[in-house]
């Protein structure tokens, strides 16, 4: 028996790049690990015109796990493998929890002046199957003067509530046990009205959190001014997309992005991603910075239970990253191999 | 006849002091304006449960421009004032461009490290009467497990085609005469298509201006990465409501970030509003800096076509705002002062 079977969803670009070394650094900690691997993506898509055929997602959920490199290309029009795979694996595989972990590492450099390594650490609890993503919407009188397009956010209890008490859990085993909730409460005043509501009453089960509330523009503005004042944020679908990448931006970028979408309870797989896009322009020249992958790969590990390998491989990334010389040409099997060989 | 008719809603907290200088200097610029004040905001709600009295707003109606401090106190329910006073007036008076410039002026200083004043310089037309703001959304089944919340965001082709021509009429007025729409096409697919399909059909009457297209997510990371790149943004209700403060956090917080809701056909009054909030905690105090309620103030000249007049205002502001002394105490009322006799 494996030790793990993990379906590999490398996908376009530097895709294929990345998820190779997040494999080598895998196998490295953890060995014994089965792989399946599955071409989904652009060339899928242009070949057959398919983007998640029935048979491959039946497949996927037999896995413990998905590992997913990038998926996306200018050749596809949007929204047709972002829809059709992405939110759909986020979607029947019930991942309610998109967790993304921003911080600024030894060795790299945030854009915030006299913001150092160490000070910003905080994790983002997106929502992931609810909110404006849910596809809820239209258009009438298409190219008309008349024409109207609609999109619906929808909102339960049920999941907005399963989202923020997984925050607060990961809250309550941090250092600094502060959750902070973020919505526009007093414009979206019908759904920030249930996200209020459904926090304060799971506030009530986690007396050792402290809390606060903040308008997304707000949020935005104090993540650029003082980003070290979060520690968890829980927050909904479009908001939780938008603050990661400022998040991300004011740690340096997305080169040590990672990210899980995670169904807590396992009764479907999970998938980890890094934040980064599939990058044409440099695909295929191994140069792409596997960090991101490698460190989703640690958040795989971790939710498989496997917290001493993951805490391994993610302190290993951040030596790899600490420990490059400004400037010096990045190639990514040397990044993989380096931290294979330190974990 | 006086040269114009103002309306000024002071508001709460430091709305007051801000506005009054915005007066002083207005009236040393263009001498003969007749302001009619109106008590709007938490006082009145708390005293009379009104927030926006109808014939308060017929009032309004016959006004050339209202001039607004800042509405809003945490005494007061989240969206009972956003949605009932500011929004209203924003919906009823059909001021559907939301303006908002972000410059990084001399004397003030980017986060962002090793950013210079004059290299970022952009406006945000943000789409005022339409998205997730109008309000279209409800509760079921309230404190129950089967509770659901919705939020509607209703986009016309006339809405959207009417903010996306004056952002290009804007764009060619300006230097680099570059636009860029922003949305979220790859999941937002029906708002996101017809926002798409009206920007390229608009964007043939302007061959000379540029153009270009990002997510909200890739937009929000670049804002803070490389905000130099922008000069012109069109985009709906919300994303321009996260993207400005954004935009006002690189360049130095609110301190500076003016707005316009304008209606340019001047068929309604357009209201002019610094983009900071009440500040409860130093109201009273005569330290808040008006710089932004100046600023707002050129915004409403430009607007009623006092183009002269409107950029000695704001220059008066770079300039007072260039001489501050670093550390130096500020006086709400000095600054008002300094500004008026340069103008
Ligand atoms: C590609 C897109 C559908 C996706 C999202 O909007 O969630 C991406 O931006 C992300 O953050 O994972
Ligand atoms: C107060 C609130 C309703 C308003 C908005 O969301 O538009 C504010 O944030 C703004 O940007 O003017």
């Amino acid at each position: 028996m494996s030790v793990a079977r993990i379906a590999v969803v490398a996908g376009d670009g530097i895709g294929t790049e990345v998820t190779a070394q997040a494999r080598k650094v895998i196998d490295a900690v953890l060995p014994g690990v089965e792989y399946q691997e599955y071409d989904l993506g652009a060339r899928l898509y242009h070949r057959t015109g398919e983007v998640l055929p029935q048979s491959v997602q039946q497949e996927l959920a037999g896995h413990d796990a998905i590992l997913l490199g990038a998926i996306g290309d200018p050749s596809v029009p949007p929204g047709v493998l972002e829809r059709g795979l992405l939110l759909r694996l986020r979607f029947d595989f019930d991942q309610y929890v998109n967790l993304r972990p921003s911080k600024l590492w030894p060795g790299t450099t945030s854009p915030l002046a006299g913001v150092k390594p160490g000070e910003i650490d905080m994790v983002v609890v997106r929502e992931g199957t609810e909110g404006l993503y849910v596809g809820a919407g239209g258009v009438l009188h298409k190219d008309t003067p008349a024409e109207i397009a609609t999109e619906e956010s929808l909102n339960t209890r049920h999941g907005v509530e399963r989202v923020i008490r997984d925050a607060f859990d990961r809250a309550q085993r941090r250092e600094r046990r502060h959750l902070t909730l973020v919505h526009k409460t007093n414009v979206l005043t019908h759904a920030g009205n249930l996200w209020s509501r459904a926090f304060a009453a799971v506030a009530a089960e986690f007396p050792d959190v402290t809390t606060e509330y903040q308008h997304i523009d707000a949020a935005s503005m104090f993540m650029v001014s003082n980003p070290q004042r979060y520690d968890v944020i829980v927050t909904d679908n479009l908001f939780g997309d938008i603050l990661t990448d400022i998040a991300a931006a004011v740690t340096g970028g997305i080169g040590m992005a990672a990210s899980g979408s995670v169904n807590p309870e396992r009764r479907f797989p999970s998938t980890f991603e890094p934040v980064h896009g599939s990058a044409p322009d440099i695909a295929g020249q191994g140069v792409a910075d596997p960090a991101a992958a490698i460190l989703s790969a640690a958040l795989l590990l971790e939710h498989l239970g496997r917290h001493a390998e993951a805490g391994r491989v993610t302190e290993a990334v951040a030596a790899e990253v600490a420990s490059r010389t400004a400037g010096a040409p990045l190639r990514t099997a040397e990044v993989g191999d380096r931290v294979a060989a330190a974990v």
